[in-house]
């Protein structure tokens, strides 16, 4: 498995600016296939789900094969009824005019403001622009037009030897605010070459998204518009003819997944530190998720990380209160490799200097042992930092 | 029911200053009661309970009388096991050689950084100093003992006219962060003069607690130590005769929590706006706290207030991952008296410029209407600011 440049065989990118955007910032990102690809899709659990998710959810369900996937940013077009579900439908009629590929094999995202009405007419006026800028190295180029607080275009690709041949998977994601996609994601698009069944792909990509972006968290906010999608188009003619091949496929889509969650974590608003947060032998894996989510979102926590306080004070008593039945007198905390927390009292070799020094790192894990059961959790987190509060109070202005 | 001064007739106070706060500022206060009083606590339902705390339940669960309360600031005795009770024990045998009351009568409390080991000599040595400094006027000096980060000292008085004559109740306060008193409380003392019994006192606490320092939240940040002590000395002579009296004086006891409650809010660290999330006809009680307290979590809803920012495509995000099974279609809110969301979607009426003059006031309201049961909550908060992140950054240095 070694990394290639950031394309992949049968598919091609596109990029531009409609007026979404306040600035001349790209606004509006394309993928084209070449032949109509297999698709897979893990969409946000929020109740709130915005119109072009209601869509893609609609188009996932009947086994519509995608040629074409439009993603604007700038506006989300969700909690906008039934005129968002019109608008998406439009910006399908036109792609699909302007391409020559049949309506249902377009897919469409929105990121950006929630609660506005697309400006649907800007959008549709720019489609014909795109037929001359499609090119297949311009993936960067659509990383970049989906952007919203990012601060930089996060994409990844892999090349992966299987028993048929030769194959690509590429990725690119957005995302920095919004981030707690808990069972869901933020935008990410993951594309392959591979030969693959539909049905084969949404199992392993719901496997890959639950490893990697189900486990970053920046400020605990589920978006309306989190989804990724993933789509197989069987340029390489390389199918997964055996076990190993799965296995290879597998890994190799959770190496770009996790990477490109990775990469999301790292650009989160305002963060200056990343931290694991890893909870060791709790009753079993969900309350492992549910006190490390509890730790991750502590403003304390979190505040904690910004000042390069090893105030672990603040850590056991987010424990404390994560409604999970434990035995306090049994657990302990590591701060990287320094025990603070020895059977929940402050460890007696504890040194204070040691704890600091960890909280120094731009990187470190934090590590609760419960010694009660197997079940164990990882989430990473950002720390809150006044940049992030700058970012969020300012958004719309 | 008129406000009176500042104290309680059978109450004395002092406040000394031992040296667990690093400046000269007062970190030791006193309130002692004329003849044992009566008490009823509720405290914390964080899992790793301050060593005050669990010596306290200890005595509720004893039902023992009342004679004196000390309390210290600059370190919570919390998560130091063994040691941590046995310093709680060390106290209460100094204060009570020292005002010549039962050791069991002495009720102890502790707040500030949670995992040092408690300084004991030094308070121990400061007790003979307590005698003289005494005084019925002294609540305010001992509700500024108490103070954190809190910026100013919170009190608040009652006279009310029973059946059986006029009869007083007195509060003093402190909390500003890890602020989230789900089933508990900051630390709180109330203090009457009324002929009351124990189990009849822990009722009505109970009850006034609930609908008091329960709703409200700065940081979601439930606290180690929360405590809230209400004693009854008796000494008016006056005991709630009928039920008139019993109402008036849950009404009182009422009126000095929700004040002091306020107060906590209002002078929660860093907030420059209190905002009051009022959930209404959500399936039940249970649901409606669960989204209020959802949305007084999500950052981004905190920024959007601190921002003066109208950006309710948070407050329907937060709304949506709440976890309460709800019909989109049926929500409506309103932001102060502006309906902004009409049957989950913008209100067609809704002018942004509405919005804003709401977010612009220092306190304001938002309605969320679910339509689907009889089920409400509500909860005060704050907004998230520049400020909060350099109290809690810098919190130990």
């Amino acid at each position: 498995m070694e990394k290639t440049v950031n394309d992949c065989p049968g598919y091609r990118f596109a990029a531009l600016h409609c007026g979404l955007k306040k600035d001349v910032q790209p606004d509006l990102a394309l993928i084209v296939s070449e032949v109509p690809a297999v698709a897979a899709a893990v969409f946000t659990t929020n109740l709130f789900p915005a119109a072009p998710v209601i869509y893609g959810r609609r188009q996932l369900a009947a086994a519509t094969p995608i040629s074409a996937v439009l993603v604007n940013s700038g506006n989300a077009n969700a909690c906008t009824g039934d005129q968002g579900l019109v608008h998406v439908k439009q910006l399908a009629e036109g792609l699909s005019s302007v391409l020559s590929v049949p309506e249902e094999e377009v897919f469409i995202s929105s990121t950006g403001v929630i609660g506005e009405p697309l400006p649907v007419d800007i959008i549709i006026a720019s489609l014909s622009r795109f037929p001359d800028l499609l090119s297949s190295s311009a993936l960067s180029a659509a990383a970049k037009a989906i952007m919203t607080t990012d601060s930089q275009p996060k994409t990844c690709s892999v090349m992966l030897q299987l028993s048929t041949g030769e194959v690509h998977i590429c990725g690119f994601a957005k995302g920095a605010g919004m981030i707690e996609p808990n069972m869901a994601t933020m935008l990410a698009y993951l594309l392959t070459d591979t030969e693959v069944s539909g049905s084969r792909l949404q199992e392993m990509l719901k496997r890959v998204v639950d490893k990697t972006f189900n486990r970053i968290s920046v400020d605990g906010d589920t978006s309306t518009n989190d989804t990724v999608l993933c789509l197989a188009n069987g340029v390489s003619g390389c199918s997964l003819a055996t076990e190993a091949d799965e296995k290879a496929f597998e890994a190799g889509l959770y190496q770009v997944a996790d990477e490109l969650s990775r990469m999301i974590v790292k650009d989160g608003e305002g963060a200056t530190k990343i931290v694991e947060i890893l909870v060791k032998n709790a009753p079993d894996r969900q309350s492992a998720e549910q006190i490390s989510r509890t730790i991750a979102h502590s403003l304390l926590v979190k505040t904690a990380f910004y000042g390069e306080d090893a105030n672990w004070g603040r850590i056991i008593a987010a424990l404390g209160y994560a409604g999970v039945d434990l035995d306090p007198g049994q657990v302990d905390i590591w701060l990287g490799d320094v025990r603070v927390v020895a059977g929940g009292q402050r460890s007696p070799d504890y040194q204070e200097a040691d704890g600091a020094e960890v909280f120094r790192q731009d990187s470190f894990t934090i590590t609760i042992d419960l010694h009660v059961g197997d079940g164990s959790f990882s989430l990473l987190t950002t720390d809150l930092s006044h940049e992030y509060v700058s970012i969020n109070a300012d958004y719309r202005t």
